[in-house]
């Protein structure tokens, strides 16, 4: 992506918009009683510059990395279980896993810097930045040099993804803090507001976090540039960084791609702050429960999906809106015209 | 229905409630991660009476059937559509058919009271009771012995089902007019409050429409002996009639119902006032964009799974609804557990 010139196609054409309405108030239905399936078929033609897109092939790729901001205690839950959870989904005993195969999305899993060597397996992919993100507290969590090859990851699978549809997710224990600390700087908000449970962080270990996430924005932000990319250099986690460059893999391609919850939706403010046109390609699955997540969706004028108090992350959320999107398509493609059903539209047209 | 004796096996149970928690905070995720994924793992497996309920089979019902309120043009759409569209079903052109083939549901359209005659064909019963209700601007739309029939197709469709889980959807060109009046017959709102613009009702149209169940609910008022069965037999279609049959059919067999919009929400009502234990069985996929759902499913404690802004019916909200559903059996049955797959669980425990 840094080398390369990269430009997201625009996704405006008022004369394809005009197309794709007439196709849509032609099914038969009444005009917009889809609601919001009406508009997603719209965004996803508009995205794929064609009237008569088809949605086949819907795949997700599941981001995994450790934090070295975990050395601060700032979840219950030790570094290995990003390793053995990505095993757990290799081995298709996840959530991700057994949602993904009922959808029919194939699943990915991307190890973009775990701590502990995988063998690659189908669904299993090693791209491995580094065994884990260095403490952001005292300094920043990734050089230039790694960022951009972990943007560069998630561009690339994208390109080479040969799909309709992307999806989003991520696994990393430590990376609510990391996105917690990435909403903070980018929309200067205090850790008292974008830090929550997270996995499972409660009581003083939920104060702890805050206090870290909030020294650590503090620290950075004496030194920062405000470019969004430095942030996610700062900040982020590689699972996240992966999550950025496959946003823009994505919308550079012609391939929306659906966001999962908190972490992935930090992941997409860094790809939008770099690039605004990349939102017209994002679809968001849901509203997390982890409790910034609606706050941030309703400050962008995003309204998800689904609020399924669902707080999982490893695009389960997105994998359920893949679904949705699919309805969407399906209805678009293959339902029957009011001329070719034989069915009258209303009495005085 | 009428003259067997029915009932409605208590969901309620705590031993098993805690057996089905168990095994979900045992799956490889965080406690309540999945939040309301685990809450409708939960309610199935309860209506199911076991801990290890599966979810294989699923139906879908859309209950059609004409109204005589469209004498008093309240809706801009002749009563030929309801035939059209039932014929539209049957062929697979209609939004629904193309959902659940998606959804790998099965899907039957239900004559209850079409004007115009229907072959049975796959995917097409007939069940007429007659052809269109009458007016209940003038009278009851249906006498009682017409509403106990109608019931209990809906009862004797649920029993015979052989399925895990139901959906229940409608067609009936007039129905949110019956609904509307049955929500302030039954809730005691007035018509400005449970009348909205149906398919395509604005304007004075829109304002007709209020007026005319403003009166008829009215009219019925006076002689109304506050029975919710007599309050469907005054206003309620074939279709909704079938509906609260099949909620019946559901409950009483331990087969979960998935409700769709406003309409299939009205004939709900019914049911639940018939019989409150029906309320355990109910899943409820979605709020309509029809202004007065959102408003009776609050009144009512219930958070629908969806908001999307439909208002199309047919059954189409509860496909998603239960796609939903099968992702939430899909994660309770089969990811793997902290023991098998050799993931710790939190740092002290």
């Amino acid at each position: 992506m840094d080398k390369r010139a990269f430009t997201v196609p625009p996704v405006r054409d008022l004369q394809l918009h005009e197309k794709i309405m007439d196709r849509l108030n032609n099914l038969t239905k009444p005009v917009g009683s889809l609601g919001r399936l009406e508009e997603i078929a719209l965004q996803y033609c508009l995205c794929k510059k064609r009237v008569d897109a088809n949605l086949l092939r819907m795949k997700i790729f599941t981001f995994a990395g450790d934090h070295g901001i975990t050395e601060e205690k700032v979840t219950p839950y030790p570094s290995e279980v990003t390793y053995q959870m990505v095993l757990n989904m290799a081995q298709g005993g996840a959530a991700i896993s057994v949602m993904s195969k009922r959808a029919g999305i194939e699943c990915t899993v991307v190890d973009m810097g775990v701590k502990g060597v995988f063998q690659e397996r189908p669904g299993l992919l090693v791209r491995k930045i580094a065994p884990g993100t260095k403490n952001f507290l005292k300094g920043p969590a990734m050089s230039k040099e790694e960022c951009m090859r972990a943007l560069n990851v998630g561009f690339d699978l994208a390109k080479e993804s040969s799909c309709d549809l992307l999806g989003i997710g991520e696994m990393g224990i430590g990376n609510t803090s990391s996105a917690s600390a990435l909403y903070s700087l980018l929309l200067d908000v205090d850790s008292e507001e974008s830090v929550g449970m997270g996995t499972a962080s409660v009581g003083d270990l939920l104060e702890q976090k805050k206090q870290v996430v909030r020294e650590a924005v503090s620290f950075h932000k004496r030194e920062w540039t405000g470019s969004p990319l430095e942030a996610l250099q700062r900040l982020g986690g590689f699972e996240i960084a992966g999550m950025a460059g496959m946003i823009f893999g994505g919308a550079c391609h012609g391939i929306p791609v659906v966001v999962d919850g908190f972490v992935a939706s930090a992941a997409a403010l860094v790809a939008i702050r770099m690039e605004p046109e990349v939102r017209s390609y994002l679809f968001f699955a849901h509203a997390s429960a982890e409790k910034y997540h609606e706050t941030f969706l309703r400050k962008e004028g995003i309204t998800p999906f689904l609020s399924l108090n669902m707080r999982l992350g490893e695009g389960t959320g997105a994998v359920l809106g893949m679904q949705i999107i699919a309805q969407a398509m399906e209805c678009y493609n293959h339902m029957a015209t009011f001329q070719s059903a034989g069915v009258s539209d209303k009495r005085n047209s």
